[in-house]
C-alpha cells in the first residue's frame, strides 16, 4: 500500500481530488542547479553520473531539498536502453547524445535484441531502489523511458538531427526495417519500465521527444501504436498501489484525442497547447500534465506567477492536472525563479479550490 | 488584367474551379539543383546572389525549366528587411543567417525605423520586375516576406536559436519593447510586400517560421495580430487582378481557425497537420497550401506518388488546394524525385476531377 506523506501527484494523475495542483519539472535535476554541477564534476562524465546509483540518487534529491516539489524523477538518460543494446552512447562536449555504432545496416537491425534490464540496466534499477529508500515516503518517484520511435531516431541517425533524414528515408522506403527496430524497442522499453516499477518507481512516463516531427499518419503508425503496446504491457499495480502512466509527445498537440485513447492515465502537453482547450478535447479520459513554456522562467518572478495562474485558470477547477513545464527546464534558469513558480502553483491552486 | 497562360495557382488560392491541383515547392530554387549551385558559385555569397537581379531571376526560373510547376517564387531571403534596417545580415559557412548588430539595447530598439523599399530594397523590386518580364506570362510570380515575429527572432537573437531565450525573455519582461520592434517590422513588411506587388508579384506569402515556438496566447499577441495588420494593409488588387495572400506559420496546426480568420486567402500547412481535418476546421473560409513532409522526397518515386495521392485524397474533391511541401525542400533531395512528385500531383488531381 501507499504510505506516502504526499501523494498529491499520484492522486492528480488518477483524477482523484487533491488539495492543490501538484508540480514537478521535467529535467528538475539538472545543470541550472549549482549543486548538480558540483556532483556532475565529481562523477566525471554525464554517463558516469547516470551509472553511479549513489550519485544518481544524490542529484535526484537535490531539487527536492530546494523546492517544495510533489514528485521526484529518476535521474537517468532516455538513451540507456539503446546503450544497453550495444550502440555505444556517448556525449561529445557541447553537443547532444551520440552513438558510436548507429543502426543503419540491415544485418545490424536484424541482430538487434532487447537487453535484460536486470543485467545490462542493473545500475538504473539500483538507482531506483536507492532513491526510493532515500525519499523515505516523502513524495512519489517517477520512472521513465524514451519512446520506441524517439530511441530509434537516435539509434538510426546516430545522434540529434534537424531533418531526421536517415530514419525518415527508412520509414518511407523500408518500413519493414523500421518496424523491426520499433518492435525490439517496444519489448525493451516495456521490460525496462516494468523493472523500474518492481524496483520502486511509483509512476512511469514515456518521453516521445521526436514523434512530433512526423506526419499524422506516420505518427500513428510508427510512434503512437508502439506506445499503446507499451502501456498495455505495463504492470497496472505494484505493492498494492496503482502505477499511473504518463505519455508525452512533444509537438503532439494536434493529436491529443488519439494519444489520450491509448490507455494511459495522463498526457503531457508542450507549451503550444492551450490546456483549457486540451481538457475539453480529452474530456474526462485522462489527466493532463503541463504546460508552461520553460522560457517563462527567464522572466521576473511576478511574471512567472502571472503565467502560472493563467495556466491553472485555463485548466479550471477540478482535479486531473499536474503542473509542469512544456519541456525540460533550461540550464540558464535562475534557480530562485523556480521557487517563485512552485509557490505560485501551490498558492493559486489552493485558492481555486476554496472559491 | 491577368493574361497568364497558366493561372491555376491563383484560381486555387481564390477557391475557384481548376482542372487540376497546382503545385509549387517552398525553396524550389535551391541547393538541391546543380544549376543553382553553379549560379551561386558565380555570384559569390548567398547575399550577392540575392542582391543581383539578373542572377536572382536566373535561379528563380531554373526549377520552372526542369519541372512543370504552377508558380514561380521570387528568389530572395526572408531577412532582407532587417538587413535594410542596418543590422548587417551575413551567412557564416555551414550555419544559418546571422546579424552583425543584433537588436538588444533599448536605445537601438527605439531608433529602429522601417526602410524605404524603393531605396534600400530596390534590388528586390528590380528582381521582381525582371522575373516578371522573363516569365512572360507563363505562370504567376509569388512575392514574400518573413513575418514580423520571425524577423524579430533573428534580429533579437542575432541568428537562429534553439530556445529563443533572448526574445522570449523580452516578450515576458519587456513586452513594450518587443511590441515596438513588431510594430516597426509590420510597417516595413507591409510597405515591402506592397512594393513587390507594384513591381509585379501576383500573390504574396508571409513566412512565419518561428511563430510556432510560442504559447497560444503569445502567438496571438506577438505574431498573429501583426500578420493580421499586414494583411489588412496589403493592396487587394493590382493591374486589374486580385492579389491573393498566403500566411504560413510553421508549427501552427493547433491554431488554424485563428489564422484562417485574419483575412488572408490561403493558409499554409506544415506536414504535421492532416489536411482533410484542416479543411473541415477552416471550412470554406480560406484555401489551403501544403503539406507533404519534405523528407518523403528522399524515398523512391512510387512511394512519393503514393504519399502525394494520400494528401490529395485527404483534401478531397473541390477547389481551394495548392499542393506544396510542409517546409522548404531539402538540399539533399534527388532532383528527379521532384519530377515524380509534380507528375503525381497533376495526374492524380485531374483524375479526381473526372471521378
Amino acid at each position: 500500500m501507499n504510505t506516502l506523506k504526499n501523494d498529491t501527484f499520484l492522486r492528480a494523475l488518477l483524477r482523484q481530488p487533491t488539495d492543490y495542483t501538484p508540480i514537478w519539472l521535467m529535467r528538475q535535476a539538472g545543470r541550472y542547479l549549482p549543486e548538480y554541477c558540483q556532483t556532475r564534476r565529481r562523477a566525471g562524465s554525464f554517463m558516469d553520473l547516470c551509472r553511479n546509483p549513489h550519485l544518481a540518487c544524490e542529484v535526484t534529491l537535490q531539487p527536492l531539498a530546494r523546492y517544495d516539489l510533489d514528485a521526484a524523477i529518476l535521474f537517468s538518460d532516455i538513451l540507456t536502453v539503446p546503450d544497453a543494446m550495444g550502440l555505444g552512447l556517448y556525449f561529445a562536449e557541447g553537443e547532444g547524445p551520440k552513438f558510436e555504432r548507429p543502426l543503419r545496416e540491415e544485418w545490424a537491425i536484424r541482430n538487434l535484441a532487447a537487453p535484460d534490464p536486470g543485467v545490462e540496466l542493473r545500475y538504473v534499477l539500483d538507482a531506483v531502489a536507492e532513491i526510493r529508500r532515500a525519499l523515505n515516503g516523502s513524495v512519489p518517484l517517477i520512472g521513465f523511458s524514451g519512446s520506441p520511435f524517439t530511441l530509434a531516431c537516435y539509434m538510426i541517425e546516430g545522434g540529434a538531427s534537424d531533418d531526421f533524414r536517415t530514419i525518415k528515408t527508412m520509414l518511407y522506403d523500408r518500413p519493414d526495417l523500421l518496424h523491426h527496430v520499433l518492435d525490439v524497442n517496444t519489448k525493451a522499453v516495456t521490460a525496462y519500465l516494468n523493472a523500474q516499477i518492481e524496483a520502486g518507481a511509483q509512476a512511469v512516463m514515456i518521453f516521445d521527444t521526436w514523434g512530433g516531427v512526423l506526419s499524422r499518419r506516420a505518427y500513428g503508425e510508427f510512434s503512437l501504436a508502439y506506445m499503446r503496446r507499451i502501456v498495455a504491457g505495463l504492470k497496472r499495480e505494484h505493492d498494492g498501489a496503482r502505477i499511473p502512466r504518463i505519455v508525452f509527445t512533444k509537438g503532439g498537440g494536434q493529436w491529443l484525442e488519439e494519444i489520450a485513447a491509448i490507455g494511459c492515465d495522463a498526457v503531457g502537453l508542450d507549451w503550444t497547447a492551450d490546456i483549457g482547450a486540451a481538457r475539453e478535447r480529452v474530456g474526462g479520459k485522462v489527466a493532463l500534465q503541463g504546460n508552461l513554456d520553460p522560457s517563462i522562467l527567464f522572466a521576473q518572478p511576478e511574471k512567472i506567477a502571472q503565467e502560472a495562474h493563467a495556466i491553472l485558470d485555463a485548466f479550471g477547477p477540478g482535479s486531473g492536472h499536474v503542473f509542469n513545464l512544456g519541456h525540460g527546464i533550461s540550464q540558464f534558469t535562475p534557480p530562485e525563479h523556480v521557487t517563485a513558480l512552485v509557490d505560485a502553483v501551490h498558492t493559486h491552486s489552493r485558492k481555486q479550490r476554496q472559491a
